[in-house]
């Protein structure tokens, strides 16, 4: 049997006049989008230009919703109701799937933006508040979880349609954290280690800690990132060595 | 056969701690509610809770987006272009859908609020790119138009399903628009009187100018307002009228 | 010597159409105004009204500025980096400043809204951040705290010119805290027991907590609300108590 | 007498995460930076990061007040109340005033942006409610306005302290308005060129339009652009060919 994964990146994080990242370049490269609806970054021209492009392409669409912080980008920590949040959601999600529609694809994940993706990896009651959301409005989405995290936890209480996600420039820690930024080797920036080490975690079915620890998880999606200048330099080689291992690349449930 | 007609109102046009309107009282006496979208009025807790209401009551629930001007109600006029125009009306109305979906209802009609509205009313290519847009995310929808104006022009253009709206409180002009604010006798504030009115044109089939001049048109719904102190009781009386006129008032299309 | 105090409340929350509060009313009974600076609530039309109306009353005009959170009004945490709030402080004292001056007056205090209020109450690092921040806009700015609170603790160490506030209608605990609103007794709605027991607090310069305990602190302002139904009674009855108590009400520092 | 002439140019413009231009380049060439304020664009942080660095440079900061329409740029016409409006820029220009305080500057100038100032060149009655409204909170504002427009008609009005400018890179009608974009030579791609025209038309006091013909004006200031790739290049050059021809560089009125 061939190994397969699917890769996922942030994008449609343009606003207005002010452009980020290379969507275009991106969507040549991974498997699933996850798109801004609106709240913290994005806005309909933006979801509409970069869904189009990725029916082009037959990159999955996800909707990626965050906090109502624009000029925070979404990342900090902002402790809103969890019924307001609830609806919060469904809003996004709702924008994202009609935007979607028009474009010719449809919502297919969804994946949680910035310091609400942070809190609800902490806290199941959260994260559960969420996906229950964007469950009532779309019943068949699949939602992307951080693995081994609360976020996990909570897809799995609610027996939803999950896909497991590591990072591929990340080093973690025993417990399935990511090492902290300001650590050295937190960040891997060598794309053919980053390769390598994907194709090895995917191929044993688990996170490597640093330490050499193994934590089995399902492991579905690689996330990449968009939003630096040697980005997608990066998201290239990963995509290149998990090939090179005969890692299949593939959207997710295809 | 007995007439019927529909009664709508603009609502949901609350936000945040803002209270405006009395949509509870509204939605005891309408059959279809126009509701704020999030851009230029109501907020995803907004939309919910009337939405949940409408459902509750059988009320008929609309998307009615306007102009991304929150500050302004979306009463001053923008000159976006078209295209971005489209995808914000598609965002809105996807966003819409979604709370529907989630209150146990959805969305039956498209209604453009405040000077997108007025200037849809003068521009029928305008018009056509706010329904186009909006068809494009919900094919079914119904599109609710200022009776005898460019809107009803560009609904008819497109094929739509549509239905022909009057205003039960402003006397009208013989080209069927709208007598001058400033006017004496533009505002009709005398319940009794604009419920005689209502039946009287239902039952023609035609707009009755302030000259008597007879403008047939197609006539479903009415509009009521909302957002005066003294707006509930007229809209009461205007529904006794109706009905006392033997006109059934219900939701268009049931 | 009389003893004397100033009374201050909320005002100018309206934003775009939407109304909150009675600020007319409210302005012939306090003799400070905080005034929302367009962050958590307030527009300039609103700002600029207030701000008329305050400087023909010989009102005080306060800054009152609060979270980058309109949809919320300020109310939850939001954790934004301290540079960045300081900002953002600046930016909003310095629209004040402008509109006053406009208005034909000037801004004598700052008063910080809702959940950042909170947070510094419990914070002096946060509380001087945000004291330095529009102390380096408007050197000559009085600060409003809470007494007996970290607020205060950072204005002493800035060796600021601050004015100690309590609340007319809660009760306090043993610690100077508030006694949450959950609890039976926390918000007091009986004007004339708030009345009397502001006159005793102010005759006493302390805060008598719910078990009678006496916290000696400066008392320079009492915080009436302005944003309930029967606001404008208590404050009234507020003022009227103090009064007959023989306790001069004025502008602080004048 | 050494001819002198100043050169602005548009700047602080970046949002939250999003960056706009090169102000750090800009801010060596040009010798007065028109601010966004936070409407159309331009946040606190921003604003108090190109401040301070303008402040260091010796360069001249302008207020740049726009419309209340971030999503667009302020590029779009949108049609609010000019009481409204006097509002909003009193809002704009204190907020700068604030910003440039705590950076260690002051607010020299106001320059209106995008569809506001295009409006305002076409209406001197705009216009004129647009510099009153900066006046009434900043006395000895300078302003600037696009020379032989609307906007020098009202500020002449005023009896405002005004400067006028002319733009580098783009031709001019006979009317002095500028050749519609889409005509062949309607923007000025050579930067030698740019600088020849430039030092000419300041030397001889006029605009020169593309059929020769020369408007007297008072040239006060030269408008360069910073948002498009080759901007930084074609300032640098326009400043070195106004040198090379003798014409000194600096700020206005300094």
């Amino acid at each position: 049997m061939t190994l397969s994964v699917d890769l996922n990146a942030d994008m449609g994080e343009s606003f207005g006049p002010w452009q980020m990242g290379d969507d275009a370049a991106l969507l040549d490269i991974v498997t699933s989008a996850n798109i801004a609806c609106g709240y913290h970054a994005g806005d309909p021209d933006v979801m509409m230009q970069v869904m189009r492009k990725a029916v082009e392409n037959g990159v999955g669409i996800g909707a990626h919703p965050g906090f109502d912080d624009l000029r925070g980008f979404g990342r900090h920590r902002l402790h809103v109701p969890q019924a307001t949040l609830a609806n919060q959601i469904r809003y996004q999600v709702g924008a994202a799937q009609a935007m979607a529609r028009a474009a010719g694809g449809e919502v297919r994940h969804l994946k949680l933006h910035g310091a609400l993706a942070n809190m609800a990896s902490e806290d199941a009651g959260l994260a559960r508040a969420c996906y229950e959301a964007a469950l009532s409005v779309a019943p068949d989405i699949a939602i992307m979880v951080l693995a081994a995290t609360q976020q996990q936890q909570a897809a799995e209480e609610l027996g939803a349609n999950w896909v497991g996600e590591i990072f591929a420039d990340r080093a973690y820690n025993d417990d399935a954290t990511l090492v902290d930024r300001s650590k050295p080797g937190a960040v891997i920036h060598d794309a053919e280690v980053a390769g390598e080490r994907m194709a090895r975690m995917v191929g044993e079915g688990a996170i490597i800690t640093e330490s050499g620890k193994r934590i089995e998880t399902k492991i579905d999606t690689i996330c990449l990132h968009g939003d630096t200048p040697e980005a997608i330099g990066i998201a290239r080689s990963v995509r290149a060595a998990l090939e090179g291992e005969g890692v299949a690349v593939k959207t997710f449930g295809k």
